[in-house]
């Protein structure tokens, strides 16, 4: 049983870890609170892979302090040296009391290890204290430590009847600015932004973070099967792909463009399936293998659907304008055709909200893998 | 300027007025709250027509007290003998002292009258306390009144993607029981269902009101250019239709069933536009001379398309299932192709909520005449 105060400290200790939501990557979020005699005496957050974890952060404040304090730590400290000393002997050399730990490693392979080391060491150890809170944290990173592919969300902006684009191809602009603004949030926290050929032929966007501050720029991916990307388009623009990377994830160089896409410093990515079109799976896996936790898909009804019907979106962020564009213009996800109502793929609708003059509604598949 | 008391008084008769909601058709739905020397000494709604009105229920309970007494009513009193004596006459006989009222009556030609006799009589008289509360009890009657146009209320079951049904037609179920339930209230507080021939030939619907104890069933409407209603279908089911008569508006008897459905107990309103199909605005007109004030449409992509076309939609209310049916199954809305983005209907939204699993959301177009 944990006590009121103990989930007070905790929730410091998420919110903390939240600080780090743009800029960790691939590391995990992480916050972490030292409480001596009911009184704080330090705090971390982990902020940038190769910089302290947020024990050492929260430790050093505390110095003499955490000697038998409790540390409220929102992941299972680390047990190994990574581009830091493990967090498990900064804890056991402060000689802390109490670890409080709100959700284990995900790895499955090192998962546990950190809280026996304390343990072996005197160190009481609790844990699973608002695990739920510290894993939606890091879904990406648990989602790639556990299945070795990326958390997906997949966006749509939609007009009230689901539609998200004219027939002729126009969409701009369905949503507000406070809708689109909300959809930087979403990429800054995000590894990886994937779009589709026939969004960049039709849009040119640039796929980047226009959030100030945020520090860093997501890996920017094309779907494009027959290799069809211009070589002038905004996603290409030199001083952007200085700050990001673009990668072209390709079935068949069928325009003979392989060369010249290279040249403007894209990178190329041979990922034919059997159907002459991207493996998409197979694209995750690279992107978790570059370690790539969270991926934005914002595409058209074509990718959409094809990673839909592939079962490999975890999230769906849908923006509703109020607007009517009608039956004949583009819908939101292209699949087979459904023969029965149980085909249909159901979703759970977890967060319904009003931003600006649109509704954002978030929902999960049902049979979700997190 | 209103007091809080005006207000707390005034808010008890809308609250009265409220109760009407399914039963006052064609009549307005007003409540009536009599107070003297800060005590409620009578209250009254109007619940049916050809009963009392609200004042005169009011008046009966308060008895002698009404005497220098002020009274709260949600729509100006009546000064004209319809089915019940004026009611302006009551409160004058009763030698009220004020007469609070929220909205003047919507019908330009009596507005302001039963204000100016009861003035005429030296009662003090004060106009528009929660006028807009008022005025959204009564949207049917306030059109029907200004406009001899029925309100319409357009209402789509659709997937998040914006389907309504597969394309081979199967539509059941797509929303969840909270959300069927909740429709049979708009149904309810309907006076007329207009649905089309694609509904009744794909789900052969009922269209009628199965809550308990609302007292009345809406007249029923199938739009039906052709004539193609089935003479065994269920909205002709005799024992429904001697509670709620059905109406097929059509513009050509291409299958010669016209004599056949006469003889089910159905009425025919032969309403032919120039292009063959039946003129919705004269639909509107005629329901309006048979005192319709609020009609609900359910029907498919085809009609919803042709009243949001004719601009007749006053009022969307979308439910929206956490399903995903894909960009081959049927819209919401078939209308002619757009071409530039602001060629699309902008509505508002003022209204969302979840509704069991699925969520409503009720929009207005921008350009609305309530």
């Amino acid at each position: 049983m944990f006590s009121i105060a103990d989930h007070t400290y905790m929730t410091l200790a998420l919110r903390l870890a939240e600080r780090g939501l743009y800029t960790t990557q691939p590391n995990p979020r992480v916050g972490c609170v030292i409480v001596k005699n009911n009184q704080i005496v330090g705090q971390g957050a982990h902020l940038k892979a190769g910089e302290p974890h947020a024990e050492v952060f929260a430790l050093r404040e505390a110095g003499a302090n955490a000697e038998g304090a409790d540390a409220y730590v929102t992941l299972e400290p680390c047990n190994h040296h990574g581009r830091t000393p493990p967090c498990v002997d900064a804890l056991i050399n402060a000689r802390v009391k109490r670890v409080v730990v709100a959700m284990q490693d995900p790895n499955p392979l090192v998962a546990g290890n950190g809280i026996k080391r304390l343990q072996a060491h005197g160190i009481e150890v609790e844990v699973g204290l608002m695990e739920a809170e510290s894993k939606s944290l890091n879904l990406g990173f648990i989602s790639r430590m556990t299945s070795a592919l990326p958390y997906v969300r997949c966006k749509v902006a939609a007009s009230l009847d689901g539609r998200t684009a004219l027939n002729n191809g126009k969409s701009l602009w369905i949503t507000g600015e406070p809708a689109r603004l909300d959809v930087q949030h979403w990429r800054a926290q995000s590894c990886a932004i994937v779009t589709g050929i026939g969004t960049v032929l039709t849009d040119n966007p640039s796929m980047n973070v226009r959030l100030e501050n945020t520090g860093r720029q997501p890996l920017r991916v094309i779907v494009d099967s027959n290799l069809q990307t211009p070589t002038d388009c905004k996603m290409l623009n030199p001083e952007l792909l200085s700050l990001s990377p673009v990668l072209v994830a390709y079935a068949q160089d069928a325009h003979h463009k392989a060369s010249a896409l290279t040249a403007t410093g894209a990178q190329l990515l041979h990922l034919p399936d059997e159907s002459g079109r991207v493996n998409l799976h197979a694209l995750l896996k690279n992107l978790a293998s570059r370690d790539v936790n969270e991926v934005l898909l914002e595409a058209g009804q074509g990718l959409n659907g094809a990673f839909l019907q592939a079962g490999l979106v975890d999230e769906f962020i849908f923006y509703y304008a109020p607007k009517l564009m009608g039956a004949d213009a583009k819908g939101m996800f292209a699949i087979s055709e459904l023969i029965e109502m149980q085909q249909a793929t159901d979703l759970q609708i977890f967060d319904v909200r009003q931003i600006g003059q649109d509704i954002r509604v978030r929902a999960k598949p049902v049979k979700s893998k997190l």
